[in-house]
């Protein structure tokens, strides 16, 4: 049972543990976080501030046998978009942070100098000073922090972009081999960790687990996982070629981004594809099919190693092959996979990084192909060059410094990696999701039912979908369990069940479903309160006035329809 | 009487000329400019899109014997803000308009390509293409148009910086010596008219006047212009300093902005007062009392020469010595200068660029007091180097990138030369301005009765000061008249009579404030339907918690009382 929450005050360097408040019982993940940031941080504060707050928290079955169940949500204001966030991150952080029964962590204040870790241990838990790793990239600190505290701790990290407060920059966690290869990318959430002068969180490795299932929760965890490895996409295509699969659907579909969206198909989609990469993996000895956390039976991720067979980096993932890929122009594989390393140890988001080197190509900063300038710039923004800063900042700061007036970011996050000319579904949720431009709120690419290239329906779909996502999210499950899940009542069911045999609720699907519209109106109304309305409910205007290429189509769901998404 | 809009549409390459709606018959300047604004553009548009639109308007009493009355508003949805944004300026340009019985013109549309020119001329008006003068300095463009067109032309243009599309970009205008020396320099209108691909805008010298002043009239006129003069500050100090006679009077004060916000006095304040400006363009050869428009009683700007006595610029300001000068830590008036006479050229507004520069120093980037340093900042913004581009997107860009959280904006806009805790009235004018950190919105600085520490009174008094200022921006007249009319209902009073004389109206001081309140309440909810709400009329947190060491007071005006101004 997680039933504690740790509160880590920068302000006066104090720890304290605290119990669960009775209505954050039934809350997990996503749902909590954003609870906690509604209730504690003022919506109008400045993200960079000492009023503003960082929590993370596993899902409501984290520490448990269900399947997939090990996601980490971690919660801000977001300096990138001015809005609430969750971002969630896979990794060893969630199980580990189970096993002390926190149900949350809440970083507060700010530190006046210096740079901290904080220590989660078995035998004490607190604040130690540790300037020596100022400077440090994500794979130094994960290195020297698990030869300090054992090569099984598990390390969360910001890199320079959080140090140097970038408004991208991520909060790395270290996966099942050690490597801080997971990331909660979106949102500049590692300049919030940063902001408050916390380099790392260590967690010890326990294994001590108090969780002791009942029969109808090992019949119902057993039952999902069933219905997860049968399905042939979570079952199949993720485990065989990892999120990469999607890179010739979505660009069949008409909707990979390239160039800067100027396209949704890519001459050299085959150099990239999910098929060239699992090809490429194993003929050079690296390996798919692989889980980035323990118990996980999707297993999506990949390692990517170098001719020699030399690791590169661990989860090349659909959107950085597209974003740092297509969008760039980019059809080099090991190109990719270069920046893909380069972002995790500095603490970039891929998204937003491919997203804003395409705006400096668009703006004729260097060439779309530029596969060597492109590394180049993800280094600069690791050395904290002008160039390098400015980038940092992520797309739109980019686009505007230089003179673009294509930029494709809503509520200044960049785009995720499906074009809402071809795939209108995902134009809604990137317009109106409560933080700006997230695939992982709703993705209705491929969804039965709706014809993607139609403005009808689209925005039914994407409220489905950003409820559904938002419910998992406070589960702990990972979003890829929604090819087997979705529309499937009788299998949301049995998580319900599994929440209830855990929480003594008697939960069904519907009630899982109302867990994600509350937690989305709280999210809503912590916008509101920071200064939000539907007016910012929109995609950039180019979407509705150049048509794409690929599918010949332009984004017309009607902003009226967009905006009241949520009211009706 | 101004009759005509002028209609430019740049996506059709078309100009026409319209009659004035019978709504906007009363309404001049920002009056006009907003309303035009509000009722032709979409709120949430992008400003640098195709739906944006540049309003340019004489104010009421334009083409008039009425002292001190050729301000020119600019209006747009600003790329700096995201508000609405009016921008006034001085120089010949309103008076130019107002020969040709022009009310307004209204620049919409955009080119697909090139550059053009609008030629307002007595044979014939029109667009003209004109690449050549694309890269050019405004300066330049000046010097190759009044060649081209006659030297009496008003030249009104875009630098670099509007070509480029900076947030921090202004529109040139000429002065009576055709030097590019006035502008409207705040909230990045450059960009907006860049955006169009309007290079420059080219008015024809007319002495055909079709104003027949009755007597009535003329006598008011005198009146205004006695009291004016007779008024020991708009008559006596700002016409032997100028505006720089603020640099000591705001130094004793306690609110002279000093590296970058941390200070209210400056150590080096006599090296760039306004006694040690006229002393130093007086030996020189330069001058003091000069007007920037014909016809101004006021005649507070100057021309500054080097110690050769050649021109070097004209209309060294308060907030530019302040923002380049003690903000910056630089006490060195060549240096200052030189660096307006670059803003000049490039087409960059002196305090967006203090602004940014003081945080670039503030974050490491170069030392505080570094003369040559900040000029060769502003020489790389000119040359579009990567930090000159951050820094030509203002201060929160540059900022943020650079990972200052000391960020002294309001809505994205840099404030003015007034540190807000020692000038609390100011404090507020900043928060609640619809239009973000501005100065002329209201300026509470020396206002009897209330006093500047303390945070009683400071809300009425800035709501009642942006009424005033936003009525006098509808009539054209000097903000520096308030000197004479602050106060004074029977000279408010005048003022009314000299529109009624035109207008046919029937106007009294009350009526005239009551267009300041209408056109506030425009602003207020264009900038609703664009997105905004009341949670962002507030001032960065720092002054909230940050000890001013000169006045050893924070900004405490509390935050609901503020967002309440203009409600009650």
């Amino acid at each position: 049972m997680l039933d504690k929450i740790l509160r880590v005050n920068l302000s006066e360097l104090k720890v304290s543990t605290e119990p669960v408040l009775p209505e954050y019982h039934t809350l997990g993940g996503r749902a909590l976080t954003s609870r906690i940031i509604s209730d504690e941080v003022k919506a109008n504060c400045e993200p960079l501030g000492g009023l503003n707050k960082v929590v993370l928290a596993p899902g409501l079955l984290a520490g448990t046998t269900a399947p997939s169940s090990g996601r980490l949500s971690v919660g801000a204001k977001s300096p990138l978009t001015g809005t609430i966030k969750e971002s969630n991150v896979g990794g060893t952080a969630a199980q580990a942070l189970a096993k002390f029964g926190l149900k949350a962590v809440v970083i507060e204040g700010q530190a006046s100098e210096g740079w901290y870790i904080l220590r989660i241990g078995l035998d004490s838990t607190g604040l130690v000073r540790f300037d020596e790793l100022a400077g440090k990239d994500n794979y130094a600190v994960a290195v020297e922090l698990r030869q300090r505290y054992g090569v099984k701790n598990t390390v969360i990290s910001i890199g320079l972009a959080g140090e140097r407060l970038y408004a991208n920059s991520t909060i790395g966690v270290t996966d099942v081999e050690g490597n801080p290869s997971r990331h909660a990318g979106r949102g500049g959430l590692g300049a919030v960790l940063g902001s408050k002068r916390i380099k790392a969180i260590v967690i010890e490795n326990s294994s001590i687990s108090s969780f002791r299932p009942s029969e109808a929760f090992t019949q119902g965890a057993r039952q999902l996982a069933e219905a997860i490895t049968s399905n042939p996409v979570s079952g199949g295509a993720l485990t065989a070629f990892g999120t990469a699969i999607l890179v010739n659907t979505v660009n069949g579909a008409g909707g990979l981004p390239t160039r800067n969206f100027s396209d949704g198909r890519f001459e050299g989609v085959n150099q990239i594809s999910g098929e060239k990469l699992a090809e490429t993996v194993t003929n050079r000895g690296g390996k798919c099919g692989h889980p980035c956390q323990l118990g996980c039976v999707i297993k999506c991720s990949n390692i990517y190693v170098d001719q020699s067979g030399n690791y590169i980096t661990s989860g090349l993932e659909y959107e950085t092959l597209a974003l740092l890929g297509s969008n760039c122009g980019i059809e080099d594989l090991d190109a990719i996979a270069r920046m893909d390393r380069l972002c995790d140890q500095f603490g970039l988001d891929t998204i937003e990084t491919g997203g804003a080197i395409a705006v400096a190509m668009e703006g004729g900063y260097l060439k779309f192909g530029d596969a060597q300038g492109a590394i180049d710039l993800v280094d600069e923004m690791g050395r904290g060059t002008p160039m390098g800063r400015l980038l940092g900042q992520g797309v739109q700061a980019t686009g505007r410094a230089l003179g673009v007036t294509r930029i494709p970011v809503v509520k200044g996050q960049g785009l995720a990696a499906y074009d809402p000319r071809a795939i209108k579904g995902n134009g809604v949720v990137y317009a109106t999701s409560p933080m700006g431009a997230d695939h992982t709120c709703g993705n209705a690419m491929g969804h039965p039912g709706v014809d993607p290239l139609k403005p009808e329906g689209q925005v039914d779909l994407s409220r489905d979908l950003q409820i559904f996502c938002t419910a998992l999210d406070a589960t702990g499950l990972c979003l890829f369990t929604i090819f087997a899940l979705g529309g499937n009542p009788n299998l949301i069911n049995i998580v319900a069940i599994l929440i209830n045999e855990i929480y003594g609720t008697s939960w069904n699907a519907e009630d899982l479903m109302g867990l994600g519209v509350a937690t989305i109106a709280v999210e809503k109304e912590f916008n509101r309160q920071a200064g939000w309305t539907s007016a910012a409910d929109r995609l950039p205007e180019f979407f509705t006035t150049e048509t794409l290429p690929s599918t010949q189509t332009v984004f017309d769901v009607a902003e009226d329809d967009m905006q009241t998404i949520f009211k009706a």
